[in-house]
């Protein structure tokens, strides 16, 4: 009997391959490089070369496999086509249906990266327990993806949870983000924006501030640096919080959650970070959607590989 | 062969009720006046007095029915249970069950007003064609539904599509708003909120404007105003569609829908008021969300019987 199944995390530098059992336990996981050569056209032959030989190793075949789930960095169609990945070199084509003629007609399903880790959050990770829920990765930039029912909305061409592109400043302040807009989320709320914000802050003031010996300014710096009571890096957090706490409040007067997951490289700050966001959250926040729960990710890296099994053991 | 089904938009005034055939051709409607004394509880055997007598008029049964559709006013479980109906006098009780039993076992399926609403212009209305909608209701409060996939998202304590109160407005200009806080969209993209942002204009400065004639100032003198040029009315337009199209960008980053369907009073305002909205959203929408269409809702106060059928004949 089918027991056994494959969450594929593909990514532009690495791709993370996970066997999981039917209950979703990881028992095993490797990283092979992601070649994008050749208009990355190894990457699924890589992919399922690594299947077949982990099958080997275990002693399996691919009969013993309910599916292969895959998350994808770039919009997904709900037939999974995929519309082009930059990143990969790749065009438009079914990943679903390729994927799984190369592997002698095994289930494939694929998702969108980021709205497949949100959905390894609500199954596995931080959101566990929850079927509603909003997954915010504050990493270079900000991310996320919406959980509704215990499933991903993906979202008319695949951008739904795209949370950094919230418009969240405006004015004067507003900069400019990667995507060409102004006052994106991204822009303030990303490890980048905080580190930028706060060289803004230490040039326009003289304050004293332990940030000021720093060659390479960083955000766990920022951080470190606040949790000791540093005026100026609170400053910063504080822009950063106030900003996520009061999208936040928007997103959940539009989808009404029961748990935000905060995950990405700011995360670690942990408790911290939370209880300044839920302090702004609960000032701009309809009393209707107050209840909802913060919590942070826990699933780290390995998001996107518990996220893909899921989409196959759902 | 039960072919047909009843829409009850349960409001705190009047209850309509609609007869719909299972293609969704409204073929008979009635209004019944909402009896809310002893604490609401003549209401729903007066909505069954009312179906019962439209079914003896029209030579049918229970037996020709599907099932019948009510919209609530008031948060609503999934599994139809009301959590208190201020307006109605209600407590908390499932409103399906206790439905369905007084009509002899006749399906019953409830859902949020507002909500129901956003069905009922996906189904029959603004939205018709699509099945990624957000539905955005203008009038004395701003409201609104999102359906995906063709299903209404209710929210994990059915307050999802509470987009007046997402913070629209921050800083010294920001008002209170019904719900206590301070600067939801509400308060500026509502007509009350259009007439007292006009107010403060005419107030501060001494420009002239058709609008200083107007003895009860209303939104649609406004918007006359607006469209024949009147720099301060154009003024107050641009403060409610810079708020709606910045708001609506973050929605569409959210959830990422086909069409938006502007309805409610204000949306009397026409091709007008969409244009100006769609610029300001251009300004700010994430470019893989930008491809959504702008529609102005078509069905008015019957809105509500549509979506309750189409819970119905889903």
């Amino acid at each position: 009997m089918a027991e056994y199944c494959f969450g594929v995390d593909l990514g532009g530098t690495t791709v993370k391959i996970g066997l999981f059992t039917s209950e979703g336990k990881l028992i095993d996981s490797q990283e092979i490089p992601t070649r994008k050569e050749d208009e990355g056209s190894h990457i699924l032959s890589d992919i399922c070369e690594a299947i077949d030989a982990k099958l080997v190793d275990r002693k399996m075949t691919r009969d013993d496999l309910i599916g292969v789930g895959i998350g994808i960095p770039g919009p997904i169609t709900k037939d999974g086509s995929v519309l082009g990945c930059v990143n990969l070199g790749w065009g438009i084509f079914n990943v679903e249906e390729k994927l799984s003629q190369m592997l002698g007609g095994v289930k494939v399903k694929a998702g969108n990266d980021a709205n497949v880790a949100a959905l390894g959050e609500t199954w596995q990770g931080g959101g566990r327990g929850f079927e509603d829920i909003v997954l915010v990765t504050l990493g270079t930039g900000v991310g996320g993806g919406i959980i509704i029912g215990g499933k991903i909305i993906p979202g008319s061409n695949g951008a739904a949870g795209e949370i950094g592109h919230i418009p969240a400043v405006v004015g004067r302040d507003a900069e400019v983000c990667g995507c060409g807009k102004k006052g994106c989320l991204e822009t303030v709320a990303s490890a980048t924006g905080i580190v930028r914000e706060t060289k803004k802050l230490l040039a326009k003031s003289e304050d004293d501030s332990s940030l000021r010996k720093k060659k390479e300014l960083t955000c766990k710096d920022i951080f470190d640096a606040a949790k000791e009571g540093d005026k100026l890096a609170l400053k910063a957090v504080d822009k950063l919080t106030f900003a996520l706490g009061k999208s936040i409040a928007g997103i959940a007067a539009v989808t009404n959650p029961q748990v935000i997951v905060i995950g990405g490289g700011v995360s670690k700050a942990g408790k911290f970070l939370l209880d300044k966001i839920e302090e702004y959250f609960n000032e701009y926040a309809f009393h209707a959607t107050k209840n909802v729960k913060f919590a942070l990710a826990t699933l780290g890296n390995d998001a996107g590989m518990y996220g893909a099994a899921a989409l196959i053991l759902d």
